[in-house]
């Protein structure tokens, strides 16, 4: 088994008094997480348009990536010989690695499911595969993930009970193969729980997983299509059986307002493509909501992206030219408004801290969305 | 008229014992221009890809922009509102704007040259546009350019010699048109050579507008198809005719050893696209020549792009890591490869300059092109 209960050593470094939003920290093999933390996402091992330079312009804290997308491509044994995915990509911080289970489910050709694991074909070149639970962490390994996460069953919403069932105790056996593993000193191991929409799976997953004693807990397979308000309670119903002194991630969420409802319900990590794909078609986040730049109102608006933003992109450049750039077609404008979007997240996260940290989330909260329109 | 013959002030500060390769400097109204000089092309108010911070980072000194572009998109008003294109674009060093002769005579729709100027349809939207020899210097001086250049007829190759001369007479008058002008102060204007492959034209025609006292001569019309020794011949030829203390610049200009062929001959100023559109397509420039980083035999290469380089990409990555962005078609590749390819062109430049100041011009280029190879 990996450093599950040993060196995980997570720290609430304070509880809001009036809600269940927490700051905490936990060290990796490349360095501390403060939490809540938002991870933007490096799939292919970059995280799109930015260099590690912009990242740190950004003050990313983390990464995830991809052990699926990194496993079809470079490989592993390019990513062994160049030293690891940190060397690779020449990100210092800490990586995290999906374990491809969504990928599995929601890119591979032909796929066959089994309880031994996943056969599926490359989307890239249909090649034949199998990923089993050791497989997927020992693919992690090779990355050089400081945090791995268990291979699960992602279903699609709406899902049938008996399916979203088999697809949890699938997941919990993964889970038990995947704990009995044992990984190189420092590497963490992080399970899922899965069970669609339906209360009674989301608990009894958490449950037996908790049982295990991972390094930590993700809520998976949310965010695949529910209406938000169920996505907000199943998210809020499921942390309520997760340990107070593991971190909490929710995977693939989302908007600074699911990150904020999220956070209040005790939510510690988030990885989301938004800020970075949003980025790419134009659409900025601003104190006062999302803005599209090609909108027409923004031709001879000389004023920053956000005002308030201290951002390379805001600090030298005005809405009237990244609206040019998009309309132009020049890649500046998605490595600025990637950028843009990526300090936009972080710089929410580090407001949300500092809220905790003088108990006053909820009206952090409240003022935030009073004034953010989406 | 514009500045010409007053604050142009262009001094020779070595000329090489062995060939007519010279070091050079002089003013604008954004810094001082030193020479031989490689200038980045930013067509549209963008190095493609390339925010400032990285024009820093690979030490570019100055721009080439392009007033066609601008003009069609996105307009003079919002250059103009934006307190012109240096601060649209947040570049504080010279720009010279390309008049868009070249442009329009291979974008443009349905256009029709008069001796007036050229009418056109834009290539964005078929809207009519005219463009004489004053629009075209008002166009420029709107943008903000340091360096204005002439409008001048462009011609394909081959080219009939009556519609060479034809071509030659339009740029000459033009030029005596832009010549009367006054532009405001400290504004520079540049004309262009014409007259295809046919020295009598080239001659006659760079005597003309030597006539004209302009603060710099370009040669223009050449690198549209010709075979590479008739545009060194040709470039070679023309320079004859320009004055030895005013900046020449040959347009569009070109591969290194372009670059070092034509600064042997005399010529102080180059722009090109290639840098950054080879950057964008996987190829690269390195001290032992091209090479295209999408060629498996760089899977497993984790030497950087040129070990001779210092730019960030060279410091930080492999060429095993920008194969791996390329196959997965990842944005970042394009930006790390335009920025090593124009730190690559303006080192060369630098240590160019070195070899005239030490008069070892030709031992430097036998020994550069020795080794690079095509």
């Amino acid at each position: 088994m990996g450093n599950c209960g040993e060196a995980m050593d997570f720290k609430i470094l304070h509880k809001d008094k009036n809600c269940r939003a927490r700051t905490g920290k936990f060290n990796t093999l490349h360095g501390e997480i403060c939490t809540p933390i938002f991870m933007p996402v490096a799939t292919q091992g970059t995280v799109k348009a930015l260099a590690p330079v912009w990242l740190d312009e950004a003050r990313v804290e983390a990464l995830l990536s991809n052990a699926y997308h990194l496993y079809l491509r470079p490989g592993l044994d390019i990513i062994s010989k160049a030293g690891g995915l940190h060397k690779f990509m020449n990100w210092p911080g800490p990586i995290i690695t999906d374990s491809g289970g969504y990928q599995v489910f929601s890119l591979a050709l032909l796929r066959k499911i089994t309880d031994e694991g996943v056969n599926f074909q490359s989307h890239i070149n249909g090649d034949s595969h199998f990923i089993g639970p050791k497989e997927c962490l020992r693919i992690q390994e090779a990355i050089g993930s400081d945090i791995c996460m268990v291979l699960d069953e992602c279903v699609a919403y709406p899902c049938p009970y008996e399916k979203a069932k088999l697809a949890v105790e699938r997941t919990l056996n993964w889970a038990k193969t995947a704990r009995a593993l044992k990984l190189s000193k420092g590497r963490q191991i992080f399970a899922i729980v899965q069970g669609s929409t339906f209360q009674e799976l989301r608990k009894s997953c958490a449950q037996e997983l908790v049982k295990l004693d991972f390094d930590g807990y993700a809520v998976g397979g949310v965010s695949v299509g529910e209406p938000t308000q169920l996505i907000y309670d199943i998210v809020s119903f499921t942390l309520n059986f997760l340990p107070q002194d593991k971190p909490r991630y929710v995977m693939g969420m989302g908007t600074p307002q699911d990150i904020i409802e999220n956070i209040g319900q005790g939510a510690d990590m988030f990885d989301c493509i938004i800020p970075t794909r949003y980025g790419r078609t134009g659409t900025a986040f601003t104190c006062e909501g999302k803005i599209n730049l090609r909108n027409s109102i923004y031709a001879n608006d000389f004023n920053p992206v956000d005002s308030e933003c201290g951002c390379y992109g805001c600090r030298n450049f005005s809405r009237a030219y990244l609206r040019h750039l998009f309309y132009a077609n020049e890649i500046l404008g998605l490595e600025l408004l990637s950028l843009h979007n990526v300090y936009f997240y972080t710089d929410l996260i580090a407001k949300i801290r500092q809220a905790i940290e003088n108990d006053c989330f909820l009206q952090f909260k409240s003022a935030f969305l009073e004034r953010y329109k989406a």
